[in-house]
């Protein structure tokens, strides 16, 4: 059918976004296309406005409209904690807790042998250079619970030593969870960690 | 964040397509900034050709980027056979299996009293009406086999009987299909169905 190239095009598009395969993007796309007015017009506006003001915060890795994000543009966010995350939604979790009040760090990956990933790709090396810049007392690290994220963390706190205070997220039990369906590896630490009431 | 209103924007439009929630929507938003150039931008051009070019099928209710579609605009599929179907995606995966040589029509759902779905919401009258216009002389009703797709067949059955031959897709075991995993519904009316070797 030659005549269906442009909605081909869109469905073989649409397939290559994470969480959707080749079935569910010919059903969203004939979804949008039975809803052209009230969301294919206004998802093809709204791709459009991303696609050309989109852009990392050179500072931390966030991803906004501007050069500089709004957390490293609020002098309110400097009050010398920076939180270290892995990736931006990371960060978007965080901010969604609403809990931390400083500046974050977007590492944009974890170290990683296998893929060659070392420091440079990391923007550790811009870390360093915020820690003295910002003047920055405690950094945070909100890496994954992962072989990887863990190594990550090792590696930063090595670098880091002596020069600021250093932290990670507690490990536990989740809030909400129960213990018959978490696994061993989150019992030990939440046993290891222990609060005396 | 005020400055990530057209971000956030774009996250809502798309937690509004099918098989996509909240969470899966900043997913892939995050993934198509990340692509920026390679997949955020052809795919906001994608749309906004579909969404100023697609249109439904005057005739059959297809969806395609003329007003008559190429189906129905073949003289080779004017062959005497009408395939009845509930929705464009049973008529695209209709043509995916290639074996339907002849024409379409697009109920664009099925008959419901609860969702008080008459006959002229359904396309019913414009189907009756190409039976004569095209010559149609078997109707293939191929309709899913639910509650309510059923009741339109029988619908369809009653108001086409004596005018043309009329079918129905076969119900059976499906290829690859095991008797284990299947249906007792299935299983009757394959058995019901079974055919002499």
């Amino acid at each position: 059918m030659p005549d269906r190239t442009e909605i081909d095009a869109l469905i073989e598009l649409m397939a290559r976004l994470p969480g959707l395969g080749p079935r569910s993007a010919r059903r969203a796309v004939l979804h949008l296309i039975r809803k052209r007015a009230l969301l294919l017009q206004p998802l093809a506006d709204a791709m459009q406005a991303v696609a050309s003001t989109a852009r990392e915060c050179l500072n931390c890795g966030n991803v906004g409209t501007a050069d500089i994000c709004p957390i490293c543009a609020d002098e309110k966010r400097g009050n010398g904690q920076l939180c270290v995350v892995e990736d931006v939604a990371d960060l978007w979790a965080m901010e969604r807790s609403g809990v931390f009040k400083g500046r974050y760090h977007v590492l944009g990956g974890t170290l990683s042998a296998l893929d060659s990933v070392g420091p440079e790709e990391l923007r550790i090396p811009q870390m360093v250079t915020r820690i003295d810049a910002e003047s920055v007392t405690e950094v945070i690290l909100a890496l994954n619970a992962t072989v990887d994220g863990q190594t990550t963390a090792h590696y930063i706190a090595d670098q880091l030593e002596h020069r600021v205070a250093l932290s990670s997220l507690a490990q536990g039990v989740p809030i909400g969870g129960e213990l018959d369906y978490l696994d061993d590896g989150t019992i030990t630490a939440a046993l290891n960690a222990r609060k005396r009431l």
